[in-house]
């Protein structure tokens, strides 16, 4: 068994280190145009190049969590594309989520500034059912964040395409419980996958129809996000704020106003990352599985978009 | 019945208001000196004045977390003292620990200086495993904190005076499980309450029993903490940071080295208010028990000392 390595921007050597160790009787290597074909790869945003030169390509593993860079390129039908279940990135999520809106709710830059200044001056607490958190997405990651925010007490919303169910959770589901879902929101979260339907969904209109002082957390995907709205309502005075972790363009460009607006959090591209260890246990526990003929979670539907 | 309130540094007409709604036949009053005494009290750092006038107060309900500053007057044996369940603090704490906790781990700190100088720069995270998190006080508070804490899947250690039991965390007790509670943590936190055994309990020697590039919240008492040991600590890198609420003077005096100790973090005693609404139907419904007989919750043990 031929398995092959394909990530842009990681550093392939541990990755192939961890994948021998973990499947010591297949041949494992990093790929590069020309390399002869392989039975399974591990890929990150791979080049048209690569699937090209795969005529006998089984599946195909993406270490990131969204599979929106993989959908623009042409794959035989024949290759299944399989997502991680998680590998880390859950939990990841659900601290990112939670400390950005344990911030907003509790005036944490606020209690910053004081310290800077060398003022004590303790804040009142808003009551927490007034800062309800809409998560959009409950997928793997989705759920995970709802679940965990439910565990501060927050009245929290759930809306994604179909019809989902989540002890503690107020669920909402297509595009008839969208407008529902946003006007019972004061906190918006987007864990959506990067799809056609997915593209510019946090704009004006839906802004707008959130609680006044809302605030955005955005750990989805840039084009997500029509930035000029953003800039726009928090202007009018509408949101109060954003976290920021993906931008349509990264790095977001020098001289971008997210960068310097002082209601704008912004992160790298950080809120989650593809942790080796468990990625590598997955993706030899799921090519056990394909080898004996056994299902396997994550296969992406095409036709979907995730 | 007669209800009097005695509370420092609180707005009494709100609290007398939802008082009187909530117990419509009782007679509800603010104290003063020389006014009659009550059957029962709802206070918070009350003057001794205030317990020398009441020969018939059947109860004190304490509207903070600490007794400690209670203990330290002379107070009828036939007086129970009571603290409420909760009222809204053990989430609050929860979201206090687990902000800094996160905001630690995940190099937030970092990425907002990052976000000022206008520089995308991806960090590593740790493995989790890395990062044992040691909650000492394991009541409704500290039980609280310790669930929440582990939902992030950090290993989490417990330590308290009896021995306890709670799912997903090791739990140590009593002073033979303390050297190895301390070595098992990277990340300490307090909420232990303030007695003669807990004062100063967090020094150099405690300190340096943990995991190196500590990580210290302190959301209890600030007689705690020994403060130079901690900045000795922090000198010498043993200490990575800390969290701090709470103080030996507190407002934390102008000029302290706290205030702009760039490993530090400081609120001004706000990781936990008291909620009025919570507080007010909790005293309600323990007036109720209490005058059928009935057993109350969180009547405090004045030879524990909390």
């Amino acid at each position: 068994m031929h398995i092959t390595f394909c990530c842009a921007a990681t550093e392939a050597q541990p990755w192939l280190q961890d994948l021998r160790a973990a499947l010591p009787g297949a041949d494992i290597s990093l790929w590069h145009p020309g390399a002869a074909p392989a039975d399974y790869a591990i890929v990150w945003a791979p080049p048209q190049a690569f699937f090209d030169q795969q005529p006998q390509l089984r599946a195909a593993f993406n270490i990131g969590a969204g599979v929106d860079a993989l959908l623009r390129l042409k794959i035989s039908p024949a290759t299944q594309l399989v997502r991680l279940d998680d590998a880390g990135m859950a939990v990841q999520m659900a601290e990112y989520v939670c400390h950005a809106l344990i911030r907003h709710y509790r005036e944490c830059a606020a209690y910053d500034k004081h310290q800077q200044a060398g003022v004590w001056n303790q804040r009142d607490i808003a009551p927490r059912s007034r800062m309800p958190v809409g998560i959009m997405g409950l997928g793997v990651l989705g759920e995970r964040v709802a679940r965990t925010v439910a565990q501060f007490d927050f009245p929290v919303n759930g809306w994604s395409r179909s019809p989902k169910s989540i002890p503690g959770v107020q669920c909402f589901s297509g595009q008839d419980g969208f407008n529902a879902f946003l006007a019972a929101s004061r906190v918006l979260v987007s864990l959506l996958p990067a799809t056609p339907e997915t593209q510019g969904l946090i704009n004006r209109d839906t802004l707008s129809r959130l609680m006044p002082g809302a605030y955005l957390i955005n750990v989805a995907r840039g084009a997500q996000l029509v930035e000029d709205d953003l800039l726009a309502l928090l202007d009018s005075g509408h949101m109060a704020g954003a976290a920021l972790d993906v931008f349509r363009t990264e790095p977001l460009p020098t001289g971008h106003p997210f960068w310097t607006h002082p209601q704008i959090t912004i992160t790298p591209h950080t809120a989650a990352l593809t942790i080796r260890g468990e990625s590598v246990a997955q993706i030899a526990a799921k090519i056990a599985s394909l080898e004996s003929g056994k299902p396997v979670a994550g296969l992406v539907d095409r036709s979907r978009g995730y």
